[in-house]
């Protein structure tokens, strides 16, 4: 089922569930053409489907095609047996499709339409430069049968932390929809910023806004855009916590008396919703019938999560609310205030979702849960017969490495896990049996914005996103992690048809931060770098306000040149240590450029404190190349710089700490090195 | 006036008429505000300028802002003394500004609305990154008095030989307004395609440009963006020549009785309409009637550029009109049209506009005469009292370097010109007098769109058309070139912000060429090549559905590194040639990258053709090397070599070819480093 000789021919991602390659190609040239057969091939979403294959195929082949949609013989026909059932986009609509490409034609059929954009990915996917004979491009023969893994395969947006104006959120949905992610998680509250106009409650963007938020018609017109890609909109309005931002306009809805500003830090605050009035209800109730009809989905996101009890605690009325209604804590007034959350959704036609706080023993089994804490939670939740969804582990904003989103599955506990587990004495959960494996809808990314914009947005989701995107939708097999970096590069490249920006935004962020002109030795400096991990740049430094036009902001979560430099390293420690010189020549590339860089950034001001972080990569540089000479190394003073590498400065990283330190503590050369 | 020690500080382009620089500077931070005065503070144009300037000082420093407009005391304060006139901008509408930055106060002010805009521009540019102290961003001291030198600065763009989208050109607008250009010269129709909706001749879009043409809304909304950053938007309807795409609808305004067909190569059609038949006036008068109210500008451009009288003269019908109307020749017959064509735009409030050709004893004074020839038709029209506009020199297709159009003033005839001339035995035309002068309104670049698409469409544009601007609007004394291109490079990298892509969509088209991922050593490569100059790639090879996708369409006009080269041996050359090094480590670089891309090169099919030139390039990188290193060089092969490299290969030409030819020819090095 997969073949890795076929990986180096098709940048397929996510990787489809059965392939099987030819020999021969079919040739995309400016004659081009499409028809259509099957009672579904007048669906509105196919129909703009395929007007939308020959602008893609043309933006990415740089032919010029018209859209030609002939009655039958096109160089790509789709036969789709169905129309789509009325209403909007439902969790389990089917997906599949099969791609046939042989005796110069392209077969794409599915039962339904939105196997048919799944299926036009696919394609648009594999049409590649040929490589030889006549100047152009192809598709390779393949035969394809494709379906999902699992039906929810989500990015959940915060773009209250930082705004994302609508065009970022429609090219944000072009990528989705290229790597058949199918749910797009909007969390349009927080703290920091209500982003959804109210025409009931104005109050709400014009107090809680800055006046940064979305019009209706502006989230009506991302809804279409959505669904004509084949992406429902799932809408999170956070509470009874994260809802700062509610009472500046509506003070009435807060516990304590106020005043109410939205938040300007970061982290948690002790706001939170009063449950115990009936006005917050009414209110919720006004709010989540219009919010119901603006989003169409079946399904409403209610947040529930990190609720900081303090406030509840304090006040006495609420106290003797939860007396009376026999409510032992703040978990079970919390429960409570879902209980009632749940009887308005479900007046206004909408399925209850929530973060992992709202399990609690008195939760309907039609919630569904998602799970930001882990694989524990996620099994609990199911094996007691809720529908849940993992995002632990998918979490973007953490700059975490491709590889490690990419290794958490739903249904394995990750190593680290179990282990601490162990440590603890503490039982290892069971995994889902067959029957409440069904419960697992599948998983959410989650992309948190309080250090991130829409400017460098792109680079914090892509391409890391298009691994946990095939995570979700390919057999639970697919592992390999040396094919999904090249699928990942790859589809990466590809990916800037579509018009997205994770390359470009940061390499104009570097050029503004060398002055205005880019800067080819700022860039291989960078190139060695990478973002501080985790939490690790939170800290309360920062404000909504607070400009993120640094180095860290400038450059990839990952470094593409970093983990190559370091795999050659764990290749060089493997064999015999005979080739150094390929090491070598990419140190001294490192070293000549930092060296060239250090007069840019003293000279300009938002790069001085990149300085500490130059002079320890130079150091790494130095001692790197020391070990691969066999000269003598002082190494306390190379671990020491080493630990300078992997500790933040100015919230940097040096990226190939991690291969030199391999290099320097790896067995072999322990004896012939060290002083 | 003209401060070279200040460029250096100040990006600005176009350079101000007159500025005087201080030395403490203006922070421009998170708490940046507008304050504005004056009649016109209510002004649409400059209300929304302002607007937008907190949103483009956002972008182009990475500093959030709020568009925080107070009463009084704004970091930056606007004072502009009148409201706007009714109707459309006039050609001669008042542009001056006065720009004052000192104790912490930016203060703008000028007499009339366009002013502030271009006076906000000026803001913009000078906004750079601090080199010490805080990190941020901040503005110098410094006083500027500026106004135009010429109130006619256009683009004349061509969206009939490739159709350029309306997010293209409005992204041409925005750059166009930066610096400082006040004319869009809208070529909307030609043998390929007429891309206008006519309402009232609806045949002439559905037959003559392949579903590729802007509907009315489309052009209103242009005209409005347009109009809200201080350009003129005036419409070209090309006529008799040049209109094959009209009589594929009409027929019958054809000379001859066809098929009629739009073209699909390029060059001069004999197509020509019939300007004997009232019916053909009828429709001009019905078209022009509709387009005046669509274009809104006192002018109104009917080309009448290269008639060919083939048709006509083959016509019985025609001669025989000729005849009866003493027309002595078919110059005779087009003056006659231009005549009937003159009343038509009369009835309709517009004044008409023409090429070199529509110049005629018999045509009225108030024709302004575009000229495409030279400054001999340009001086001999003003002399003759008409209006008249330079776009010789300035045609952006060519592929010329920016000095080379930098250089030509319409006051001043080019040297090549003036020694042809002498050559010829012809007389040199005297300059306009003071009182002709001021017939010169002032100049147009021209970008015709055989060989461009949208795609690579900013590339042809920019950064050059920068450089024209600066002549049209900065004084005759500004002629610095070595300024000139410090600027460019600095205003290229600023365009950036305003979302303009002639760095970024080149360097997609070539990852698309290098089959994915960007390949630094192609980068490389092509960084010593440029396009072939002139009207070389054209002889007929091309269609409009010629995929432009080969590397000659993915490198920009002119190279950077390849200029930098050439003068470094300038200099070298001019010196006492004692120091190589740098120079051989350049073309080590080049001859190191190449060599790396020539598997490349072999193994994608759209860089086969490449491969020539890569081969030629590494010849000329030997010989280069050879003579700085003193080695004995077969001077026969290297000047071999010099002429292939100079000689287009696949379109592309060796741009460091010039260096190394003036390394060898040089009289210093000939007699120890020839055979």
């Amino acid at each position: 089922m997969f073949h890795t000789a076929v990986l180096a021919l098709l940048p397929l991602m996510p990787w489809p569930a059965q392939i099987t390659v030819g020999q021969a190609v079919v040739p995309i040239t400016n004659q081009f053409s499409i028809s259509m057969q099957g009672v579904g091939a007048s669906d509105d979403r196919v129909r703009a489907a395929v007007v939308r294959t020959f602008s893609r195929l043309s933006r990415q082949t740089g032919v010029p095609m018209f859209p030609t949609v002939v009655k039958s013989g096109g160089t790509l026909e789709i036969v789709v047996e169905s129309r789509d059932h009325k209403g909007p986009q439902r969790l389990g609509d089917d997906e599949r499709y099969s791609l046939e490409v042989r005796d110069g034609r392209v077969r794409l059929s599915a039962d339904a339409p939105l196997g048919v954009l799944r299926g036009l990915e696919t394609f648009l996917q594999s049409v590649t430069q040929n490589t030889s004979g006549m100047p152009g491009f192809s598709v390779p023969e393949f035969t394809v049968h494709d379906g999902p893994r699992y039906p929810w395969r989500g990015l959940s947006l915060d773009v209250s932390r930082h705004f994302v104006p609508t065009d970022d959120v429609k090219r944000t949905l072009d990528g989705m929809a290229a790597v058949k992610l199918n749910v797009f998680h909007w969390h349009l509250s927080d703290d920091q910023g209500f982003r959804v106009e109210s025409k009931r409650f104005p109050r709400l963007q014009a107090y809680g806004s800055d006046g940064l938020f979305y019009t209706q018609a502006e989230i009506r017109d991302v809804v279409a855009y959505a669904r004509a890609r084949g992406i429902r909109v799932v809408p999170e309005f956070d509470m009874p916590g994260h809802a700062a931002s509610w009472t500046p306009g509506y003070p009435n809805l807060a516990t304590t008396s106020g005043p109410h500003e939205i938040l300007r830090g970061f982290g948690i605050t002790e706001a939170v919703l009063d449950p115990t009035k009936e006005s917050t209800y009414r209110f919720i109730d006004g709010l989540v019938g219009e919010m119901s009809k603006l989003f169409p989905d079946e399904f409403f996101h209610i947040g529930g999560d990190e609720v900081n009890p303090k406030q509840w605690n304090q006040s006495g009325k609420i106290q003797a609310f939860m007396r009376k209604h026999h409510l032992a804590n703040s978990e079970g007034l919390q429960a409570y205030f879902n209980g009632r959350l749940l009887k308005i959704l479900t007046k206004h036609g909408k399925q209850m979702e929530g973060w992992d706080e709202v399990l609690n023993p008195d939760l309907p089994k039609s919630v569904v849960i998602q799970s930001w804490r882990g694989q524990e939670s996620l099994w609990q939740a199911a094996a007691e017969g809720y529908r849940t969804l993992l995002s632990a582990g998918y979490y973007l904003d953490l700059m975490q490495p491709a590889s490690q989103h990419y290794a958490i599955d739903p249904l394995v506990l990750p190593p680290a896990r179990a282990e601490r587990l162990q440590k603890q004495n503490k039982p290892i959960p069971p995994p889902p049996t067959p029957a409440t494996e069904r419960n697992i809808l599948g998983g959410e990314a989650a992309m948190w914005e309080e250090l991130a914009t829409a400017e460098n947005l792109d680079s914090r989701l892509w391409p890391r996103l298009a691994a946990i995107a095939e995570r979700f939708w390919s057999p639970q097999s697919v592992t390999d992690v040396h094919s999904m970096y090249e699928r990942l590069a790859m589809t990466n490249g590809w990916l800037e048809w579509l018009g997205l920006t994770q390359r470009s935004n940061l390499e104009l962020m570097r050029q503004r931060l060398a002055g205005g002109e880019r800067s080819p030795a700022l860039d291989a400096f960078a190139s060695a770098l990478e973002p501080v991990k985790g939490y690790g740049r939170h800290a309360g430094r920062y404000l909504t306000s607070t400009p993120l036009n640094r180095l860290v902001d400038a450059i990839p979560p990952e470094s593409d040149a970093a983990r190559a430099f370091n795999n050659d390293v764990d290749a060089f420690v493997a064999s015999d240590r005979s080739q150094p010189a390929k090491l070598i020549e990419k140190l001294s590339f490192w070293q000549a450029q930092t060296e060239a860089v250090l007069p840019l950034l003293q000279s300009r001001s938002l790069l001085n404190d990149a300085a500490p972080a130059a002079q320890t990569l130079l150091n790494v540089c130095r001692y790197g190349q020391m070990i691969l000479r066999h000269e003598t190394v002082d190494s306390a003073a190379a671990s020491a710089a080493l630990t300078q590498a992997e500790t933040s400065e100015s919230d940097l990283l040096v990226a190939i700490a991690p291969g030199i330190r391999r290099l320097i503590e790896a067995p072999a050369v322990s004896a012939s090195n060290r002083q």
